[in-house]
């Protein structure tokens, strides 16, 4: 099952005339810092640059902003941006309304950086020289590089270490917020795992995504607590983009039979909870978080023969077609008979998670590529922060995961390092708060 | 003195015909790998994406290749990239001429990577289903990202344990590549510094980078481990790069007064060793190569008020402009005196490392942020992956850090985690490996 970035393909809407961000909302970051200063026409860079390139003579800008409000958070049909920063907190206070409060101030921070805007810049003191900046700064001069916030609940925020309900949350436990089980080979560290809170930040810039996780960090600071913390890259070069699959760090395509974006259908069955499909009403709207940090075994890989590659995933490492035949496209043919046995190995990665083989359950995968340095034993410490959005992970990812870590020749390669399950939160419109509905229902 | 990333101004060539690449020496990494396959003209997809934007009629490709011979290794001047993956690798073999053979194989595959290419095209055995590819795959369909590779020798690659030559080095040992001193703050982490051979890859897409330093790492497989790797970020989205200094996690603009890579007499002057400025020949063309990890306590920070943030660092956070005035390009008034002292304190970053207070010393610094996930405390394990090339450490580092560690007001927010210098070889020609130079003198 890992596969890694999901090929979604709602990109946002791409080009539009100058100004249409700065009419959204008071002021851009750039604007806000450089009122003292240069002012110099910051947003119209990228519109110039490709000007220049295509020899126009309007100036259009690229707009990269990504909605905030709706009945689902962005960042899960979202189209996969480029790098990803995902953080976890811990909440340290008791205080219901303390959590309220910092959600409250996270939400009008995810509006603002969303939109390319400077957190706080509606706050009367946020040029006060004797204040902190409302802002860490860093992000200023960027745009909002298709950034997306996604927020969601761990078990953990609504039991505590004794089995009592916190922040009088009785009873709004989720049945489908299991503590994901133990899976044969699982080598968990718990302090990369789980958490109370989970922030996934994805934009085109590691910068800007960095950005939106410190800035919550910094708002929330007396209230949460990082628990972990992990950034990864996705996508490739833009001049490459729009047309390829990515490839995983084992180099195959990677994604290429993940549930599309745009079906809606599709998403209504696999992905959003819905008001039939919950025993809590208010997570209609929402979706389920796995987060599973998966080491690959590079080095060992990289050793082995092509053969053994490409019988392990079932697909042809150049092109991405099924050993059956075809293109990257082709529906795999499980029945095809080779030399010696299905010319698909039974225990190929493409035969053992096909959903043939799990009732047609889907999922919503939206993983990142990760390199964290070496592992002190002359090793890359590389591989898959596999992310997936399901609508009960009990019936989409459970069993797959079994038969995974039992099944697929792949897993000899793969160590499961985190794990996580989170409820995110369904979507809202202005004036509301994440996790409204949960606190008032 | 950590400025991040660094300005240089020379941008590769940017636009050519479609195909220029393609020319230049064989198979394409695309075109390898879909040789047995689909066979899309994948080479063209960034010039008709662009020519999707402009309405053109004829296709044009951006070329994003580095030369990689010439007198100098690239990824020096180069202009900066937008992500790093450096690693440091120990020789693990005895055997001179081990060493060598892979340098000469890690010669082959740097010059086929930076321009695009699959690593061992040219081996016959490259699709053969009973080996290993000959390259790990990840990078293809991707352009060649203006990836660069930079290769160095440390300390420890010339002398041993107990002070014997290694490699039959004797006498080779470059006077100017000292162990650097530790400074007063210092908590270097021994796993995460130094080594024999250090490798800088630098491209604009992470896959790209991580890449090479995979496949050099494979190449090595018997003759160097992997001693540390690290990642980092540095420029932005390319909407707003050309015009903007980038700023650090601090949130000021940072690498405003680097040494520009453009200026060949300040370059000969403070990066390269000339035949005049070592007392080893084989070093002429070469530089020398800082890095330390400095970790940012960006919590403690972003709790400071914006005066003392802009007093720490002796410029104003939204333009960049020192705190005497002027814009971000301005030279700093020192003198100009305030209510209380100088209007730029005497402890200012800005003050402490200006080539003033150093007898005119400037040197190229290339740096990228990081952040490595969070450190168990809650916090952000976050900072700046500092890189700077100059011609001899002892004139142009050791007195700049030592005034920072000591007098900087910054160093308060600011943790050397690591440290590393490296001889950075010369350039080559075609025919020639990397280290020939040392090899054969």
């Amino acid at each position: 099952m890992p596969k890694n970035p999901s090929t979604s393909t709602s990109e946002p809407s791409a080009v539009a005339q100058t100004g249409a961000k700065e009419s959204r909302r008071g002021l851009s970051r750039r604007l806000l810092l450089t009122s003292a200063g240069a002012g110099t026409a910051g947003l119209a860079v990228g519109a110039l640059a490709h000007a220049g390139l295509a020899g126009r003579s309007h100036a259009a800008t690229v707009v990269d902003t990504v909605e905030f409000y709706g009945a689902h958070q962005a960042g899960i049909t979202t189209a996969a941006q480029d790098r990803m920063h995902t953080a976890a907190f811990d909440v340290t206070s008791d205080d219901r309304e303390a959590l309220i409060s910092m959600l409250r101030s996270w939400t009008d921070a995810i509006a603002a950086m969303t939109q390319g805007q400077q957190v706080g810049a509606d706050d009367p003191a946020a040029g006060s020289y004797d204040a902190p900046p409302s802002d860490t700064g860093e992000a200023a001069d960027l745009s909002a590089a298709n950034l997306s916030v996604t927020i969601g609940f761990g078990r953990s925020l609504f039991i505590g270490n004794h089995g009592k309900a916190r922040f009088g949350l009785d009873g709004k436990l989720p049945d489908a917020l299991i503590e994901l089980p133990h899976f044969s080979g699982d080598q968990i560290e718990e302090g990369r795992s789980d958490g109370d809170i989970v922030v996934q930040a994805c934009a085109d810039d590691p910068q800007v995504a960095v950005h939106a996780i410190r800035n919550l960090s910094r708002l929330g600071f007396g209230t949460v607590r990082v628990r972990w913390s992990q950034t990864g890259f996705g996508r490739t070069s833009k001049t490459t983009r729009a047309q390829q699959t990515p490839r995983n760090l084992f180099g195959f395509k990677d994604g290429t039979a993940n549930l599309l974006a745009d079906n809606k259908e599709l998403l209504d069955q696999h992905v959003w909870v819905g008001k039939d499909s919950t025993d809590q009403p208010w997570m209609a709207g929402g979706s389920y978080m796995v987060t599973r940090r998966i080491r690959m075994h590079v080095e060992t890989w990289d050793r082995s023969a092509l053969r053994e590659q490409e019988n392990v995933v079932g697909r042809v490492k150049s092109t991405g077609a099924p050993l059956s035949g075809g293109d990257e496209f082709s529906e795999p043919d499980f029945a095809m008979a080779g030399s010696a046995g299905p010319v698909i190995p039974a225990d190929s990665h493409v035969a053992v998670v096909h959903p043939s083989q799990h009732d047609g359950v889907q999922m919503l995968r939206r993983g990142f590529n990760y390199v964290d340095g070496s592992d002190g034993l002359g090793r890359l410490d590389a591989g898959l922060f596999f992310i997936a959005f399901v609508i009960d992970a009990r019936t989409h990812y459970v069993p797959l995961q079994e038969a995974m870590s039992s099944k697929d020749a792949m897993s000899e390669y793969l160590r499961h390092t985190s794990s996580g399950l989170y409820a995110i939160l369904p979507g809202i419109s202005q004036g509301q708060y994440l996790g409204q509905q949960l606190f008032d229902s």
